[in-house]
C-alpha cells in the first residue's frame, strides 16, 4: 500500500484570540505543524495543540516563523543567516519541552509563511535552515515544497545528514516549471474541493501534479499540506482523506514512512 | 573540602543593547543564569552565552521571567499556576536547544526577578515552578532562596521528585526570620566588598548568615548569588572568588555535588 | 429628554487576529472605546475602528491597557505610576493621531482590563490617570465606574480639572456598597436579557441600580457599558437601545451632554 | 549669515537597556530624532529625551521604525503601503502627545533605519511616507536623504503640501551619483574626525559633497547627521559644532528656516 501524510498549519491562535478549527480538522490529518509563537501560537497554545495532536495520534511538528505576530509571518524579513538560524533553534528547542511534557516524539520542523517561501529555490537559506534543525536533532524531518525545488533539497539533505519531507499543495496551481502559480494570478488557489480532492488524489496514488499549461510534473511526494481555517476548508480535508483511504491509500504520519 | 557554587545573572542583553560584562564575570563564577528572551536575552544572546560558559567550564542555567521585556521582568504580572508553568516549559525548551546545539547538559533553572520574589514562601507558586521544571527534564536543578523558604522547598522537592539548589546572597541584608531585608530599607544592599566577601566566606564555609539584628542563622547553600553588572561588581566577585580559594572551599558548578 | 450614552469597547482585533462583531454592535452605541495596541488593537485596526465609528456619528474614546498583549490586558501589573502615566500619554496620542487623519475629536479615554479594575478605589492610581489624561488634553472625558469609587472621583476630577464620565454595567450584578460583585460569585453576570434590559433601563431613567440584596442604589450614571463580542450580546444592546428610545431617553455620545 | 541644521538619533534607550549619549551629543546638536516604541524607545525614555531636547532649545522630531525591537529596526520588512502609513502615525501621534505634556510642537519627522533606507529613490513609499506625516500634520517637516533623492522629494513636497527637510552625512562617502557609498565598501564610513569635520563645514557653507571619485556634487542641505553612540562620536560633533560656529554659520533648529 502506498503511504502519505495530510499535514495542516495549527496553534496558530494567541492569548484572547483564536484562529482555526483545529479540533475539527485534528481528526482528518496525520501531521500537525504547530505555531511556536514567533508569528503565532504561545506556549498555552502549544500545549494544548501537542495534547490534541498526540491524542489522535497525529505527528507533531515545529512550525517556526519570522519574530513578527502582528503581520503574522507573512512578511519577508531581511534576516541574516545567523538570525535565522538562531530563531529556529529556539522556536523548535520550545516546542521539543512541550513534547517531552506530553511524552511525544517531535516528528518535523515545517517554516511558516515567508519564511517557507524565501527558502524555495534558494541554496544559501534553505541549507542555513537544514544546519539549524540538524543541529538540535538530526532525526527531525525537514518539510518544504516538492517539485524543482527537490534536487536542491535532495542535495543539502545529503550535506547535512537531515530527512526532507517534501509537500505539494491540492488546492494550489503549478506552472510547468514546477513551482505554485503566484497567487496574484487568477486560478492560483483551486476552490472547486471536488478538483482538489482529484488533484490529491493524482498526487498520492501518482506523485504527479498537472500544471496550469496541461503538463504532466512528476514528483516525488510525501505529505499534502491541506487547511483548517473554515467549515468548508475542513469537509474538503474530510472529503481527501475519505477518497485517499477510499483509493485504499495508507493515510499515515510522515514519520512512519520517510 | 567544602563545595561551594557562585551564580550569576547573564545573557541579559537584547538585540543591539547590551547589559552586564559577561565575558568578564564569566572568569569567577562557576554557574551561570542564562536569560531566555521573555524579560531579557534574544535567541542570538542565548547561543553565544552559553559558547561562553561552556569555554570556561561553568553550569549552564535558565533563567526564565515573565514575558515583560519593557519592565525586565522585575514588575509582578497576576498569573495563573498555568501560565507560569507554560512559560516556565516554553523557555526551559528554547534554552536546552541551545545546549544540545553546544552538545552542553543544561544543569539548572532559577526564575528571575519578580517571577523569583514571589515564589518565595508561596506554596502554590513554588509547586508549580517545580512541578514545570519537574516535567521538563526532572533532573535540572531548581535554584531558589536558601533560609526560611526551604523547608518549604524541601517539601516540594519530596513531593514533585526535583532537587533543589539554595542560594544566599553575600551582598544583602538578612531578617532575623531568615529573608531578604526589604531593598527599600536602608542597608539591605551591602556595599563595602570587604564586608561582602566575609559574609561569602562565612555563607560558604560556615553554611551561616548573620542577620541585622545580630542573629546567626543557619541554612543550607549551595550557590551564592554574585552580579556582573560593572566593574566594581566583578572586582567584588574576583575577590570572592579569590578568598573562598585561599580558605581552600572547592569551587565547582552546584551540578557536580547537588 | 434625559440622556444615555452606550458604550461598548472595540477595535480588539490585532493583525491577522478578529476579535468582536464591531461592524455590527456599532449600529446600537453612542460611544466605542477603542484599543490602542499594548492590550489588544493595532495601528490597522484603530485606523478603520475610527473611520467605522465616524461614520455612524459614534463618540470616539481611547481604551488604553497594560503592555500585556499575550493576557489581554486582564492581568493586574504592578506598574509605577509613572509608568502607568508614560503607557495612557503613549496610548492616547497614538489615537489622537488618527482621530486627526479622520478629522474626528477623541472624546474619551476609558481604561482597559485590569487597569480600570485596579483603579476604581484607588486614589493614587485614579489619580495618576487623570492627570496624565488632563497633561494630553483636559477636555478628554474619564470614562470609569459609578456608584461608591464616584465620590473619589469628583474629587479627583475638581483637582485636576478633568470631566469624569460615570458608566454602569446593565448585565453585572452590584453589592449593596455599590461595587460590582465579584465575577467568581454566581448569579455576578446577569444572563438573563429581560433582566439585563430592564436594569440598564432604571439605570437610564431613574439613575438607579438593585444590589444583589435589593438594595436601591442611587447613582450619578452617564454612560452603559455593552458588550459585542457575540451574536446574543449584540442582540442584547440592539434591545437595549430600543428599550431605551421607546422609553423616550436620548441615546447620545457622553461627550454631548456631560 | 548661512544657517544649517545638526540632526542626531536620540532615545534609543529601552526599560533597562541604555544606548546613547543622549545627555551628552543634546549638548551640540539642534534637532533631535527620537525613537517612538517600535524599534527603539519606550515611552519614559520618549518623555525623558522630549524634556532633554526642550531644556536646550534642541528641536523635536519623531523617529518612527518597522515594529522590529530585536533588529533595532534595520531589517527590511516587506509591509504593504498601508501598514507603513498606519505605523507612521501611529508613532508619530504617541510623540505628539508626549510633545502636548511638555508644551513642545514636534518639529519633524524622520524615518529610521530600513524605513528610511528603503524610501531613498522609492517614489511610491517616500509618498506614502509623506502623505502619512502630511495626514497628521502639515507643517511637520519630512527629514531625508539630500543629492540625488531630491528632485523626487520636492515633487512628493509639492503634491502632498509637506515640507522637506535634506541631510547629509559628514562622517559617510557619496558615489558620483550623489547617494551614499555602501556600507560594504571600504571607506564608507569616515572615520578620521578632521576629514568628517571638514566635509562637514563644505557640507554647510557651500552645500557641496566631494564624491570618492573627486566629483563635486552640489546639494540643496538643511541639516547635518551627526551621531552620539560613544565618546568619539560625541567629541567629533561638538569638534563640528564649534567648527561651524567658528566659520559664523548659524547652527539653528531646522523649523526655524525651511
Amino acid at each position: 500500500m502506498k503511504k502519505i501524510d495530510l499535514n495542516s498549519d495549527m496553534g496558530e491562535s494567541f492569548g484572547t484570540y483564536t484562529i482555526g478549527m483545529d479540533s475539527e480538522v485534528i481528526r482528518y490529518v496525520t501531521s500537525a505543524n504547530i505555531a511556536c509563537g514567533f508569528h503565532a501560537g504561545d506556549p498555552h497554545v502549544m500545549d494544548a495543540t501537542i495534547k490534541l495532536a498526540k491524542g489522535r495520534g497525529v505527528g507533531v511538528g515545529a512550525h517556526p516563523g519570522y519574530p513578527d505576530l502582528i503581520g503574522f509571518g507573512r512578511r519577508n524579513m531581511d534576516c541574516a543567516p545567523n538570525e535565522i538560524r538562531d530563531y529556529l533553534i529556539y522556536q523548535i528547542g520550545a516546542m521539543q519541552a512541550f513534547c517531552r511534557v506530553h511524552d511525544v516524539k517531535l516528528q518535523h520542523v515545517k517554516p511558516h509563511g515567508s519564511l517557507y517561501n524565501m527558502s524555495v529555490g534558494n541554496e544559501a537559506m534553505s541549507r542555513t535552515i537544514a544546519e539549524a534543525i540538524a543541529s538540535v536533532d538530526p532525526t527531525l524531518l525537514y518539510v518544504t515544497l516538492a517539485g524543482s525545488h527537490s534536487p536542491l533539497m535532495t542535495r543539502i539533505a545529503r550535506d547535512t545528514g537531515i530527512r526532507v519531507a517534501f509537500e505539494a499543495f491540492p488546492d494550489r496551481a503549478y506552472t510547468a516549471e514546477g513551482v505554485l502559480a503566484s497567487r496574484r494570478l487568477p486560478g492560483a488557489v483551486i476552490k472547486d474541493p471536488k478538483v482538489a480532492t482529484e488533484r490529491a488524489l493524482r498526487m498520492a496514488k501518482e506523485r504527479k501534479v498537472i500544471a496550469t499549461d496541461g503538463t504532466i510534473l512528476e514528483m516525488e511526494i510525501h505529505t499534502l499540506c491541506v487547511h483548517g481555517d473554515n467549515p468548508a476548508a475542513v469537509e474538503l480535508v474530510k472529503q481527501i482523506r475519505t477518497s485517499l483511504e477510499r483509493e485504499r491509500l495508507d493515510v499515515v504520519p510522515m514519520g512512519t514512512f520517510i
